[in-house]
């Protein structure tokens, strides 16, 4: 019956043996992905579901992250191979927020089909391979299996990714458990994926059309990187649940300001945060730092009396604020600044937003 | 910063009171998702990550299913309730395929405004209200809490359904372990599905624009049901896991010749299947119930020694055919007719197919 069916990502019959470009892909992604099996994962890709055997004494986390073409990055202003790491950064950097280590990851694909058939650039691949580098890229250099998922066509591009991780029983870093007296922290610095991506729209303005998307002058890479790049903080996520350094914690995914609110929601209390304490990435503003979405770095509360290094795997720590109790006679955040004390408001956070492309006219 | 990002469902910081739509939408997720948390599951929507403990000697599965609009259903042929009940239906299969349990579900969506702003029929909700019902109806029945996922805004209506399931340690049920000699069997009848595509297609193209794509009268109820709201078998996929009484399996997505040539390649066997034992759904054709989809039906195998019973939990279960040794003399399919054998081709299965809307013309 000619009926559309999402295409699964396992190994086509074989009586399918003139294999047309997107069964070559299918067959592509599980040959890689069968590359990175691990003791945990008993049964990747191919069959109706994959098979997790979980460690006894630890819990599983989940986490999914939809990535679209227009929303979360532009098919003209961004490198497939970006597009593919940024894709599993996100899901990575919510395993880190709960101090999770990768067990597998599910990628959902959309896909129109000139990314599948299309070759682009230099060397001549379609989009979907590049994509997949970036992608598999990160998945190798985190040990995360990809162990299953889904395609089917479709108009836009759209991604998927599920994450699962692991974590010691009971362990798992909450956004919940920040209590007043805790000290605020975060991990490496802010405003630089805020940074890069305002470099990177600037320059493909001012360069469009002529530069082709796909190649990133060497140049470029060093205040794009942040933008295109972002690692997920997994060691350091780690490190604080192993060394039960933390009360609280969650990535930097919506900015500084937004998601300081959640954590200040989440578990009941205020904050302060100190403006010239916060580690500002190099190039990027105050205004970057404190509302810049997508650097992926951990900002997480400690007691006062536990011991927190001053960096962990040579990412650096900065102590930037703490926690307060909450009273309806202050906002909910504060910004202590050289001028005095201002109310900080949620500015990171754009729910069903315009899409990137009406970003910054 | 107005940088776009996927709206994660989980409850928006308290300065945000004037809340649009969308963050309504969220807020309602979140409270009907909270209602159906288990043991199992610690923590559902409102962290980076939902945190689960498996039960000590199970293994976890998970399974992830994207569907598209024009590609999987059409806006103007499919009830909202429908779509979100088969959204769920395809993940919950796959979960039955293998003889797990249901333990998490995890939506991404991907939704055009309208369909969060705009009322349509009686009673005056939203399509994504209706799309919810739907989903939740089913989750409801089968014991499926909804623990997180991610919502964005997009051109074309898109959801991605994550499942995981639980299952005894090595026990799943695969498609890998397939014997010559076992007996194929499959649950309930087949072609019911595709009949119920053919005659839904036929009623919206007859009355197209007339009838209110909402509802579907009470009397064409029973024939389209099998395609709106298809059953997963879940307590049949437990109960033969639980009674040791099958070989391998998996669910009927693609279609019987489809699926079963899944089966034959993954076990690396042949079968023969008997055309005049097929279980062929009330209104439906030999060629529906041989290639049509979604009738997520489960087909297994069972040694011939194996008592299998004519019916699990009131639906029967009928022996269609055998396992045979692969033999390069014959086809890896065959079907015996009453004019004799003849190759059976696996023709259920379309990827990267032509959309819903081309079909049947």
């Amino acid at each position: 019956m000619p009926y559309p069916q999402g295409v699964t990502a396992r190994r086509p019959p074989a009586a399918r043996s003139s294999a047309p470009a997107e069964l070559e892909l299918i067959e592509r992604i599980r040959l890689r992905a069968v590359a990175t099996r691990t003791r945990e994962l008993r049964l990747g890709i191919g069959d109706d579901c994959a098979v997790l055997r979980p460690h006894p004494g630890e819990e599983i986390v989940v986490t999914t992250d939809l990535s679209l073409a227009g929303r979360h990055f532009r098919m003209d202003w961004h490198p497939p191979e970006a597009v593919g790491h940024r894709t599993l950064a996100r899901g990575l950097s919510d395993l880190a927020a709960m101090g999770a280590r990768p067990v597998a990851a599910f990628l959902s694909l959309g896909l129109p089909r000139e990314l599948v058939e299309k070759h682009t650039g230099r060397p001549r691949k379609t989009w979907i391979d590049r994509f997949l580098d970036g992608f598999l890229a990160l998945a190798d250099a985190t040990g995360t299996p990809l162990a299953g998922g889904d395609l089917a066509e479709s108009t836009v591009f759209a991604a998927d990714i599920v994450l699962l991780g692991a974590v010691r029983r009971g362990k798992a870093l909450l956004r919940s458990a920040a209590r007043p007296g805790d000290l605020l922290y975060v991990t490496g610095s802010l405003g630089g994926a805020a940074f890069g991506l305002q470099r990177l729209a600037e320059w493909r303005r001012a360069s469009a059309g002529s530069a082709e998307v796909s190649n990133i002058p060497r140049s470029r890479a060093a205040e794009l990187g942040r933008h295109l790049y972002p690692q997920p903080r997994l060691a350091q996520g780690e490190a604080l649940v192993r060394r039960s350094l933390a009360t609280a914690g969650l990535d930097i995914s919506d900015g500084l300001s937004t998601d300081l609110a959640h954590l200040c929601e989440e578990s009941r209390v205020a904050a302060e945060v100190d403006a010239q304490a916060i580690p500002i990435a190099s190039g990027a503003t105050l205004e970057q730092a404190l509302h810049g979405g997508e650097d992926y770095e951990l900002l997480f509360t400690a007691r006062a009396s536990a011991r927190v290094p001053q960096a962990i795997d040579d990412v650096p720590v900065t102590r930037i604020g703490r926690i307060l109790r909450r009273d309806r006679r202050r906002p909910q955040m504060t910004l202590l600044t050289a001028q005095g004390p201002e109310p900080l408001l949620a500015r990171g956070w754009q729910h069903f937003s315009q899409p990137i492309h009406d970003v910054r006219r």
